[in-house]
């Protein structure tokens, strides 16, 4: 058979699963956790003897250490996989919920119902963790999933995908909610983008040129998270021991992630006494700073000159760009410009720019006197996430459980018909 | 310039607008509004020549009935837009809202506000209203839009599209918020559809064909409205005059819109004594019956044989197809099959059925006991809409001004930095 046809029927078989997933009570979804948590366990030796098949590949393949790392299991990352089981048992199922009835003047009773959306394909890279962290969100959010991870993966996914199902099969649940995709041929993602009568949604997670292959290609939504290039404008006025603090913590506290600051705003006004201190205390946090000349000769030891595309860099890295800006506008179209619509924040003592800021800046979380760190799922109330969206139909920001549904429009009368 | 670098400057355009109309008051919002009402009123004279130009053209071209009629502005049809104004004016301002702010254990509120999606294009057909309709609906919630109308619609719309360029003016707004594509060129709906950097979504209203156009070639969402093939299943022991009157309301009382019914499933134990009496009913209000071989004696006169085809049809007239089920999960797997996730409803008496069809009966709206016309978002409390979505990404039924908006996370600090 082909790719296409393999995929075809690989999505139609998910289709398929999804209608009993969306009916499946809590405690079913619970109990597939449950046996899962349990398999990661008892079925430890097997995955970590397909990972170090994986791992002798790609090592004879000349893989370089970061990525032999991404791609390495332990019994650690197992742990935390059987953890993550255990965490999203105890969310709340989101299926069912009805918000709220509000009756109209006819009596009838309006609200909307959370409801799956039906089947979502991952698209994702080296780490095969994700295998079980995106699975076990998409499933008990009442989805099927259909599982592409990176093919020097192939044989960790399989070992993985084996637990899924067979976990699914001990909840009475159909194994085919869960289905990898098995081949490492690249026509493989073509095919499953085209399948929108199967497919709901496309949720790729990994580098910028994955994510744009798939949007080019898909006919259903792709959910998307390009980057992450945060900002933070200090205001005039702003305290400085709270900014020094919040811009120390957002940007060296993990640099390696896309919730890390990469760009300093600072209001003119307060750059005198409020960038010598702060290049103080960025220095010993082992920051390298990328200057404007006027925020350069106040920084002190260890900034050099930015170069202009050192604006609008995720840095990935104890790396800061810093900048001058005579006003809150100017701040603002700065962003406007470099931001990639993660997370921007303001420091400011002041109530209306305060509020100002929070309005106009576009991002998918836009914070007063907080550090960049909170965009996330967990820090934001949500519980687990599959990826922060940065486009915004559908969801913007951290996509939990509940972003993994829909809602439908439900009413209950007593014989209500429409009149003229 | 090729309609390409057009289309991708008028795009351009929009995204710069759309800043400035995310930033806007709802006052400025309503000024335009209100603009746009004397506007429809003073210049009606203009518009309705250019109509009469649009309509000679079609004329000669040996243009339908029902196409000229649909393609015709009136001095009535204008008032009805001078009237959708000041009713969205009555709709509070969706932007800038914050349903809830809740703090986290750390003391930070956590909450979303309501922004515009950025930049909207609408791609529609023949009539003309909806240049006013759909722009006055995406710029009350803030958005830029883009109308790409139909080719014999080309004069009404331009005359109409200058009356809401001048309101937006008179109310200091950008006018590039609304942008009208004035070519007839095929390419530039292709050239559209590539422009993700710059359009946020594109919502086709029209026939099948032209939204799996926009599907095939889009980079960017499409929230799309395919048929309302909408099922009522009578259950065993629902209350007959009840049921009798809701079917024939939601048959009858509009026959041509996507939420009419198109199939009754009626329970095997019900019909007997049902059938005759809604056969009866059904005949009254003009009503002819496919029914299966089982619902086609007790119906009486007036009912023939379905072909198979039948089921799944969206008939747009006073056509109704009628099958005989043995349990709720016959009919709802006839609504899996042949359904549109448009509406389905179901009439009883049983409290645990209700619950369970509204669970799983997979459409924008599930109702119990009243008519699939109320799946409409006047009727479900949301005022105006621009379309239905029956797909479940971003928005799963009527679309209000609330569902032309996203939300973006809002942090509201006093300095907290995030732990290990």
């Amino acid at each position: 058979m082909s790719v296409a046809t393999d995929m075809e029927s690989l999505a139609q078989k998910a289709r398929e699963a999804s209608r009993a997933m969306a009916a499946a009570s809590g405690a079913a979804k619970d109990a597939f956790l449950e046996a899962l948590a349990g398999l990661l366990s008892t079925r430890r030796a097997d995955v970590l003897a397909a990972n170090v098949r994986d791992l002798e590949k790609a090592r004879a393949a000349g893989m370089d250490a970061p990525r032999l790392d991404r791609l390495t299991l332990t019994p650690a990352v197992m742990d935390a996989m059987a953890g993550a089981c255990r965490e999203i048992i105890s969310l709340p199922d989101p299926v069912g919920a009805i918000e709220a009835l509000r009756p109209r003047p006819n009596g009838l009773l309006v609200g909307r119902m959370r409801v799956p959306l039906g089947v979502i394909c991952m698209i994702y890279e080296s780490r095969p963790n994700v295998t079980i962290d995106a699975a076990i969100l998409c499933l008990k959010a009442g989805n099927a999933v259909i599982l592409k991870g990176g093919s020097e993966a192939l044989a960790s996914n399989m070992a993985l995908a084996a637990l899924l199902r067979e976990a699914l099969a001990a909840a009475g649940l159909p194994s085919d909610a869960a289905q990898l995709v098995e081949t490492a041929d690249r026509a493989a993602v073509a095919a499953l983008c085209k399948l929108d009568q199967y497919i709901d949604v496309i949720i790729p997670r990994g580098g910028e040129g994955l994510i744009r292959a798939v949007v080019s290609q898909a006919t259903m939504p792709v959910l998307k998270h390009f980057k992450g290039v945060c900002h933070a404008y200090v205001d005039e006025g702003a305290r400085e021991d709270r900014a020094e603090k919040v811009v120390v913590n957002a940007k060296a506290q993990r640099p390696g992630v896309c919730n890390a600051l990469e760009c300093l705003l600072v209001h003119a006004a307060i750059g005198p006494t409020f960038l010598p201190r702060l290049g103080a205390a960025l220095r010993r946090a082992g920051v390298a700073m990328r200057a404007c000349p006027r925020a350069l000769p106040l920084l002190g030891e260890g900034a050099v000159p930015a170069a202009p595309d050192d604006f609008g860099q995720e840095f990935h890295d104890l790396v800061l760009a810093v900048k001058v800006v005579d006003s809150m506008d100017e701040a603002l179209d700065h962003i406007h410009r470099y931001g990639s619509n993660h997370t921007e924040v303001i420091l400011t003592e002041n109530h209306d720019r305060a509020m100002e800021f929070l309005r106009r800046a576009d991002a998918s979380m836009v914070g007063v006197n907080c550090s960049t760190r909170f965009n996330d799922g967990g820090e934001l109330g949500l519980g687990a996430e599959i990826g922060i969206s940065t486009s915004k139909l559908h969801s913007y920001g951290p996509m939990g459980l509940t972003e993994l549904t829909s809602a439908k429009f439900v009413t209950l009368g007593q014989g209500q018909v429409r009149g003229g």
